[in-house]
């Protein structure tokens, strides 16, 4: 399943909703299922049951658990049923069941998540950025994967403008795997971590390297470096469709190709990052994790620097292309 | 104001409040503003209008702004009246207005922060921290408040266990005083950050050495070394009631001072560290900011060393004592 959250202007308002990209459309889950159980003789009870099984928001939907994952499933068989009979049919409150892609807005697939945990998995991408400092990859790395913490609440969806941050002179992108995790857990063993991942989906963490260089210094990690704006998108693709050990992964500025690299190349796995963060700390749906840069995915690797008014796209085989246009406020 | 959540127990399940002590009492404030409007004649939109207006959850009664602070106000003042007149008086749902504290279970002021960031003001403690490395303090500290990401869904309140996570050998409490964001802000200046701020708490910054020390070698900061437990309470003061620059601030272990300072003591001041965050990002209602930790406020920095079943009490003038038990898991 490919989700999206995606915003619909209408005359009382905009609303976000929940869907998934079947072929080139946007099937609206919540709407899919309460028609599928109004058609099933729920009658009345159809909007108010849809709302609690496959609620038109990514996290409540991921709280759901496997209620959800079945709603949104029959919601999906019920919807290609009504394509393939040629048939206009609604949800039980009059809702569209089925949306032209260009003609909403694409949000981030979970515009608010409950954390944002960004690994260092990639050794190619630690060599450069330790080496900078003249340093080695410290020890503690191929011990266990680290990661630093960034802020939930400035994320960016597909195709939005990133703001330039007034403070940096040194913008950058990073090109990075993300996870969803999909269930609560705690002291997670490693060969069962897969049950808990949702799905993935692109990031960008955007970083300002010159801010982002002293506050490495003081080994408190980044924060203004990093925390103005995270990408997240264009879908959260599940993980029955795709292998995150084996993915191509490309980023483009201005349409041309500044970085690639497979995501096959980490030296921690998503298992085991889960297992690492969940010791003695509960892991709640709505949590996400990036790989960290894959070798070769940012600007600093290749000291080439993006200026303002950059396109910049990053594109993972199987998931899509997440594009943000740079713009310096005036 | 001293703000509390509280939790009671029921036949109908465990609700949380929020309460303001009032000399030795809790009042509901929910219940006290809805009393209030019962008497001046809201008849049955009483108790929704109180809803609103006063919610009984200290994020959301943030997120009210003025509207909140307004109607707690006016909830303390008619409690006052109603303690003065001898009268017993209900809330318009029938809600008890006062509460004994020991006759419930005081949870974290805020239980549940948006954000958490913990800033490293002291340079007493800094100068520690750096000296374990054999460095100095980097030049980026001098620069600007600098800060790492704690987990906010770690939370533990004031009177409950704090488990020992069984990859430390190395478990410590960190003295700290912490202001909580109340209105929503970006790129405010420092001398207009004062009006961010709805109050403060003690916070304790539990850390786990040794796997501190590899993850903050690698430079990303803390992460397991913090993320399994920040304890925050007992109450939040509200700005006009403490002045954060001159607070007395002491650590117990078992009933013995190990620990004191004064928070005015830092270098870095809540306007600065508000104004600094705020660059180019958005600050929201219920975020919490660390003050790090007072100079000699933890046992790294007195070689001591705390151990399962310790009882760790941390009091700061003017909030009150936030008192924790260590508890190893058998």
């Amino acid at each position: 399943m490919r989700l999206v959250t995606f915003e619909v202007t209408t005359p009382v308002g905009r609303f976000e909703r929940l869907g998934a990209l079947v072929h080139c459309e946007i099937v609206d889950l919540n709407a899919a299922f309460g028609a599928c159980l109004l058609h099933s003789g729920h009658g009345d009870q159809a909007a108010r049951l849809a709302d609690v099984d496959a609620p038109p928001d990514l996290l409540r939907f991921l709280e759901m658990g496997s209620c959800g994952w079945e709603a949104a499933a029959r919601g999906l068989d019920f919807a290609a049923k009504v394509r393939a009979s040629g048939e206009t049919v609604e949800g039980p409150r009059g809702e569209q069941l089925f949306y032209r892609p260009e003609a909403v807005r694409l949000l981030a697939p979970l515009p608010r998540p409950v954390s944002l945990r960004d690994f260092l998995t990639f050794e190619a991408h630690a060599k450069v950025g330790y080496g900078r400092r003249g340093e080695p990859i410290p020890e503690a790395w191929y011990r266990m994967p680290l990661y630093y913490k960034g802020n939930a609440r400035s994320i960016v969806g597909p195709e939005a403008d990133v703001l330039w941050p007034p403070y940096t002179r040194r913008l950058d992108y990073e090109l990075e795997l993300a996870c969803v995790i999909g269930r609560r857990g705690r002291d997670i063993p490693v060969e069962e971590a897969d049950r808990y991942l949702a799905g993935f989906t692109v990031m960008n963490d955007w970083s300002a390297r010159d801010i982002q260089k002293g506050e490495m210094a003081a080994r408190l990690g980044p924060a203004k470096g990093k925390d103005f704006a995270t990408s997240l998108g264009p879908c959260l693709v599940t993980t029955d469709e795709l292998d995150p050990r084996n993915l191509r992964m490309l980023a483009r500025v201005n349409g041309e190709v500044w970085s690639e690299g497979n995501s096959g190349s980490s030296h921690w796995t998503f298992p085991q990052m889960i297992a690492h963060a969940s010791m003695a700390e509960t892991l709640y749906p709505g949590e996400v994790f990036g790989s960290g840069t894959v070798g070769g995915g940012c600007g600093l690797e290749l000291d080439r620097w993006i200026q303002p008014g950059d396109v910049v796209e990053l594109e993972i085989e199987g998931i899509g292309v997440l594009r943000n246009r740079v713009v310096k406020p005036s």
